[in-house]
């Protein structure tokens, strides 16, 4: 921590900040420039509360001069994190998609989904079964009939399997489930559920809250980490600005940002991140040119019919295109994604 | 529902449209305009996606023409809701202002503030004993040996008690001490926990998330009240805009709004919609002057000493001061505001 | 400016740092702490850009430790700027209230609404002869012709006139007609208008972008206090957030902050800070509770044929009621507001 | 218009908004749902206000049912606009690089600037030569001599000039040099300088306001094609946002939105969008595989000594690099972007 003092602040005042530093366990060194005092302030102390010395009569400014993070920064782990998954690798150059309707719904429109996004080249299911909803007049998703559907129709593809899990209480049904367990960006800083992931030993992928500076986002990933939990993956899904236009604005500039300051992989969401179908694709094309290791999307077989979410889910026949754009893509930055059709390679079933 | 459909329409398109919402469930009335068809949508179809409607070919806009919250709207209580604690009533004529210390942290710090709100006129005690902190490293919170502090000061000084439940593994142990559950900024779309708590028969104090909507936390309260539970206090603390010289902007302009739209009473938290000791007076003074119900205030007898928000704790003196202040502005706009000290009447034991 | 240096900054990029900065002119002090060096950077050098020394190999922060303005800041006039007008004194104990419909529209509508706010204790007509509107095609004013209108009702109720300039080539014909100028919204940061302003000897009202920061407004008039025009008064008038309810947020704390930090008088604009009628009145309450300096409040004794703002406009009667209302708040913080009707002074006509 | 009636809207109450609406030049078509009246409002009222229509006693809602703009809009020129300076044309299939300096500086700095970029492929020189600063005590451009020298070098590299035109008084300077006059951010509701800059024939190339809609972005658009200039070029620059990071949140959706709503040519500024240097080439990737048909990018050869924006400035193998990237994202939608090097056609000199 630095503390700049006024430029008339007095001794007297210099001294009560040192003595309240110096009681906190800090060791402070004093600096005397030409016009004010500048305090280095060195030392550990979680429960120090740097607002309150700003507080302090003749205190002009506190900078804290380390991020609050640790087992998230990049510092702690310079190559980068890869979670592994069998053959599917999270964070290294290929790009992974997962890929699949919102929410389950039935047991033909889970398998038809899984069948075309792995045919296009997706290595992960997504797929809801417990729906947060800001309305309670919504359809709030099927529960672990759905769960069983989505295992079901992700072992058929010999895919992967990500789930959205709302509450401490549902953590083990996930987890007999779901390959990924997902906190949504609702949940980002619902502390009791993050640390009740921290203990468990599968992948969580965290969602940014809207609202959330990519600090607390990282501070919340922290909270896993802490736990023991090191195979965290981060999504972008849009924060909220004023423009109305889209339901938010995706951040597509936290990708390269959260690149230098974690290890952790990055991924985003075009669908949640726009809300319209007919910007899902340029978004998804925009965050694999901007180095995101993987994205989640929406596709449903019937997204006119969906129960949930069809406005920004891609019909099949989008999501093959869109696949062959990032095919083009991907090698400008030394990327690649899924480079065959999976069919080819004889994966898909169908 | 209004369906817009623009300029170059075919009917072919409108027909499509009206299909889909004949299927869904509505009645759909055709209204032709000189230049556009516009269609009025009647019905109740919870589970109808507007924003499928929207990427119909042919439609321009669709307006969702009623509020999509019903119990927490003015039309469900034209009157205006009182939430009654004993002699302690919510949303009537009197300002009700609940404040203490941010953390019960010993049992002479949680006594000595709730003595000191008490008799400048606080009638209800407030203080945290689990903490939602951005930060793992953070202190977390004394947990149930703070209620029990908390309660025990509420009752030597006849106060009510409100404080935070984070999850829904704490209600049980909340609803023995507190006579008011606090729903945090964070927890504002916790849906599980919110659904939980329309269960109880205990007051809610719902905050208002720093990125939502007024429509969202009126949808928020949707789910208390829809389970059962009609005794809910919103509260505003701030949201998040690219102004930084405060934590949160205070959105004092909310307390109008929700008067107008809702029947539920509306307090304001200037302690954590500023994080600055020196702010929460003039926008403790706004808010009421603005026509809020009731405060909550963080006191503390020693805040730069405080475990927890000790930046935005008043010392009593400023609070007592404060108190005088909002005596002289309440009358203005027709209410009272505890209008002795309380010690005076005997209420107070020290 | 204090340099931070990452934990293993090596001692060449430590002088490599030292040397750039030596040469922009600064002295450097360095400090070394525990883990890290800081440099205490000493100097004035406006074209010094610290954005560069933060992309230094090795740094990891770069802190700012003096306001960029000077001549707005309180420590420059502790005291606090009183701009004089005869005997309207604005930033002093009196609450200032400045009212009057949107636009000049008819020679009729400006004498009849001067008189309506005059009787109720306006000091101060406000109205638009310019109209900066987002759409080419929305009324865009009278011009010149009502500029004459406003002066003539202004005189008749002897009452000072602001109103608005949108360009640099409308300055003389606003200095002939109004006392006060004010620039909008929009043109806080039009320089080239700023920097003319800054020239003459007529007070200017600067209302802060719905944008800008609390820092850029005080830089905006530092470019007029820069010029030699010593009496500007500043007006917060609502800022862009992702509530869409209110046309803006109206950033009350804005008003404790701007005391801190500058000597300038603040204002409050509740009519454009809201953009509906019904929330003006307690908006101006509570700023007049937060401790602003004056009010500016669109009146319109027709509202519902107002060719602009018509929405936000008061009616007469409901001006009457709110004068009345802040009568019984201003005391609250040691200020007073026109006590008695004016007319009952002599000054008005009717 | 739609004008939706609240549930008990009574008839009088009904035919009061009829009448105000006949009486504003309307026709309006009554429609009886099951639970509420709807109004279709039908005609041209430029001045009319539909905010005061809201105010009406039982209005629930007002809705706007065609764009405010009329010539921006894509139903004006479905083919899309592509503006043409002899052989560069923006807005056709290939993607148009504008680079260069943030100012002028000097005569050997600005050629050695535009030599740098216009071998790797840039066909515009960007360069400012009056510049709006946020302090009053920041460098302020070169003026004339600024622009004489960028001139010299854009004629000698065979490329086009953009400049900055800040106010009405130097448009005539700006168009004797420039090929372009770019309109800031903040200059971007300044309608007098838009009115202006209708009536020249040189193409504008308009930012977005930090906090301007999409909408209102057009309707500045429309200011100067309502003058008859047809030639306008947008350019999304960043909004401002809660996410401080960096310093602003590049909406690189805006691209295909404004793609579906406007015929006009959408450029992307990533230098201002992010303002560090290491954030420019993820977003200049960004923006090209989302749709941009330009760019327009800071590059400087000596960036740690620039005078104004040195932190976002690419030094010039930076930009190379940059370049060959885009040159393989580019076909994955069908664009191309200037695909050999120049200096091999034989365009440059050095």
């Amino acid at each position: 921590m630095v503390v700049v003092m006024e430029e008339g602040a007095t001794s007297a005042q210099v001294e009560r900040v040192v003595a309240h530093l110096e009681q906190m366990g800090f060791a402070v060194h004093r600096s005397l420039g030409a016009k004010r005092m500048v305090l280095g302030v060195v030392g550990e102390c979680p429960r120090a509360d740097p607002d309150i010395v700003q507080l302090f009569d003749g205190v002009q400014e506190v900078v804290q001069v380390s991020e609050p993070y640790k087992l998230a920064s990049r510092a702690f782990r310079p190559q980068g994190t890869i979670v592994t998954l069998d053959d599917v690798r999270i964070g290294g150059d290929e790009v992974i998609v997962m890929a699949g309707p919102c929410s389950a719904e039935s047991e033909e429109q889970v398998h038809a989904s899984a069948a075309a996004v792995r045919r296009a080249g997706a290595k992960v299911l997504r797929g809801g079964a417990f729906k947060p909803r800001s309305s309670p007049y919504s359809f709030q998703g099927l529960g672990e009939e759905g769960l069983r559907m989505l295992r079901d129709a992700a072992g058929a593809q010999n895919m992967k399997l990500v789930s959205e899990v709302m509450d401490t209480s549902q953590i083990d049904t996930l987890a007999r489930y779901a390959d990924i367990l997902q906190v949504g960006a609702r949940n980002m800083q619902n502390f009791s559920l993050l640390r009740e992931l921290g203990k468990i030993r599968k992948p969580v992928l965290l969602k940014r809250g809207i609202a959330a500076t990519i600090e607390e986002w990282l501070l919340s990933a922290e909270y896993l980490l802490g736990g023991g939990n090191m195979d965290v993956i981060l999504c972008e899904r849009g924060i909220r600005t004023f423009e109305t236009y889209t339901r938010n604005t995706l951040d597509i500039c936290a990708i390269p940002i959260v690149k230098k300051l974690s290890h952790l992989p990055i991924f985003v969401d075009p669908s949640h991140g726009t809300g319209r179908r007919d910007k899902v694709a340029p978004m998804a094309r925009a965050a694999v040119a901007a180095g995101a290791d993987g994205l989640i999307i929406e596709v449903h077989v019937d997204p006119d019919r969906a129960l949930s979410d069809g406005a920004q889910s891609l019909f099949p026949s989008q999501f093959d295109r869109l696949m062959a754009e990032l095919r083009t893509i991907a090698p400008a930055i030394g990327r690649s994604i899924c480079v065959e059709p999976v069919a080819r390679r004889g994966w898909g079933r169908e």
